[in-house]
């Protein structure tokens, strides 16, 4: 029996994708390889990373002023590859800080750079989105988190700056239309909205790269991985392949556009019981609840533990909140199905009466 | 109709291997999640990442002062982490250069310290392996390419030396035992003898790791994973796991002591027919032979063209030498079979007699 899967990442993908994967891996399109021990230099992978691109590019509205990259080494690698590649020792970025990975961005951007913090929701433990702020005349690039995966919250507006922004968007690239004008590098590791565990995608804008004096190894130089259309080395062939794969589905589903009204309903289904349901209320400010990352509480310990456990039963799998906040978290990015949602509402509407 | 597999990486796996993957893309165990969904926090991924380890150490006959890792990015990341993580600015190392890849680790090493290469084979193009060479006492750690996938030759006898030596065994690794102890550091792309692109091994002595002023950021520090178990942020889930799979099969077939007589018959039996036939010969000198990537070439122009074709035609795939390199190169890594070496001599036979 299929689990309904709410993990936070590596997180669920869409059926087809995984049972086209499945295929694949005894025989790639009945060429007599499977796609696990095809070179990357061969055709058919040259092209599939091509369309996966090529797919990034025209769900998200991209020219040809920003190139795609599939690398590896998650967000944390961005961490510091994004201060180590856009600012020199003696110049200056801020931060927002909204939860525990933009921390860790803030923490690892200082070994490169002056990192200045103009905003943060530490305060109130990140319930909210900062939306007061002054970024100074000096700053190279403001960097944002844009979906907090671990508190449940997300910029549901995107700061209007005149620098460009990095941004974090492990958790919810691909899941609503973006504006490419405001940014200068995104990043996402793969396994939460866009594939399984083991590359990350970085969108970055061509002519921000190359610029700085200090000596950046080969592999951590964008350009590099520019130069060679992602290619540079043996990239990480699976991944990418059910990264495409997914892309696929997403523009089959509409897109991003048709995508982001599925998850608004989606999303407001359950915190419309959240809400209405009175053994469970919500961790963050309404106005900045994450579409991707729902997080609550239930009112006392004991609904928590009865809860949870009602939740095996109706194989409802990885809802537990992040070990540090506790109580619920439902991740429901792109791939997770509208009736699996409905089950879950369903399953929190009989608790109620059975409390 | 499954091709023999000549690829030199990513290269041929087990076909059982293969088959188990797909399975688990599609549900794995019987839980009702696919591999690619799980958590990588996950009782199931915990305990598939510590048998990986835990075949590692056993195989190689590695006791608890190593730490196994599986990373990511690529020999190509280890050539510059090695010196970054081993050496001060005013340090030395020294290097053998044998090809392609020991001249990347040689270049990226020097933005870390000073690098001194010591021996080199470049002089003959890299047909040979450099026997005769003095460690000078500065030397920090010695540095050598075990197998050199792109050339051909392989070292049969590891230098006994005074200082820990740091070797990239990407396409021998898992081929033949090693004596653990004469290594400070061995690291391995997984997608020649290991398992599919997407995850790099590094097997790395505990007491050298966490010594030096350089400030290092964290996820470039071996420290910050050897602390986490190889779990400090989400490792490539799949890659992993079809490696552990892979080091299964590899227990199920003797270890690599039985692996090494096994990988000794298939060579002989290629390196014997090269030698015989009169269209062929091989590349590198005889005593430094690779028992991984057979490089020969046809003894004309049109030899080498109509034995290309009559490749394809018999299902022999990827024999096509390296670009700067030409002839061919017929990789036979562990999940190579005997039957298609068998193959591929009867087809060199073959075209012999009617050449």
């Amino acid at each position: 029996m299929k689990k309904h899967n709410f993990s936070s990442g590596p997180a669920i993908l869409p059926q087809s994708v995984m049972e086209e994967a499945a295929k694949a891996v005894v025989d790639w399109n009945g060429i007599g390889l499977s796609v696990l021990e095809m070179s990357h230099r061969s055709k058919e992978f040259t092209a599939v990373m091509e369309e996966a691109q090529q797919l990034t590019k025209e769900l998200l509205h991209i020219g040809d002023d920003y190139c795609v990259l599939f690398l590896t080494g998650g967000a944390s690698s961005q961490f510091y590859m994004t201060a180590m590649n856009f600012l020199e020792q003696n110049e200056t970025a801020c931060y927002i800080d909204t939860g525990n990975w933009s921390a860790k961005a803030i923490h690892e951007g200082k070994i490169f750079g002056n990192i200045e913090v103009i905003a943060s929701s530490k305060d109130r433990n990140y319930v909210y989105i900062p939306k007061e702020f002054t970024l100074p005349s000096h700053a190279k690039y403001l960097h944002i988190t844009t979906n907090n995966t671990v508190q449940g919250t997300q910029f549901h507006h995107i700061p209007n700056v005149d620098v460009p922004i990095v941004a974090d968007m492990s958790s919810d690239i691909f899941s609503r239309p973006i504006d490419i004008k405001k940014y200068g590098l995104i990043y996402a590791g793969a396994q939460k909205n866009m594939g399984p565990a083991g590359t990350t995608m970085v969108i970055v804008r061509k002519d921000l790269v190359g610029k700085l004096s200090r000596q950046i190894p080969t592999m951590l130089d964008y350009a590099t991985h520019i130069k060679k259309g992602s290619m540079f080395n043996t990239p990480p062939v699976f991944p990418v392949f059910v990264s495409m794969l997914t892309l696929r589905w997403l523009k089959a589903q509409g897109g991003v556009e048709a995508m982001e009204q599925i998850n608004i309903a989606k999303a407001k289904m359950l915190y419309d019981e959240i809400d209405r349901n009175s053994c469970f209320r919500g961790r963050v400010d309404e106005a900045d609840r994450s579409l991707m990352n729902v997080t609550f509480f239930a009112e006392t310990p004991e609904l928590e533990k009865a809860f949870y456990e009602i939740c095996e039963a109706e194989h409802i799998s990885q809802i537990k909140g992040y070990r540090t906040i506790g109580g619920f978290r439902a991740s429901i990015y792109n791939a997770m199905p509208t009736s699996s949602v409905e089950h879950l509402v369903q399953v929190m509407k009989r608790f109620e009466e059975q409390a």
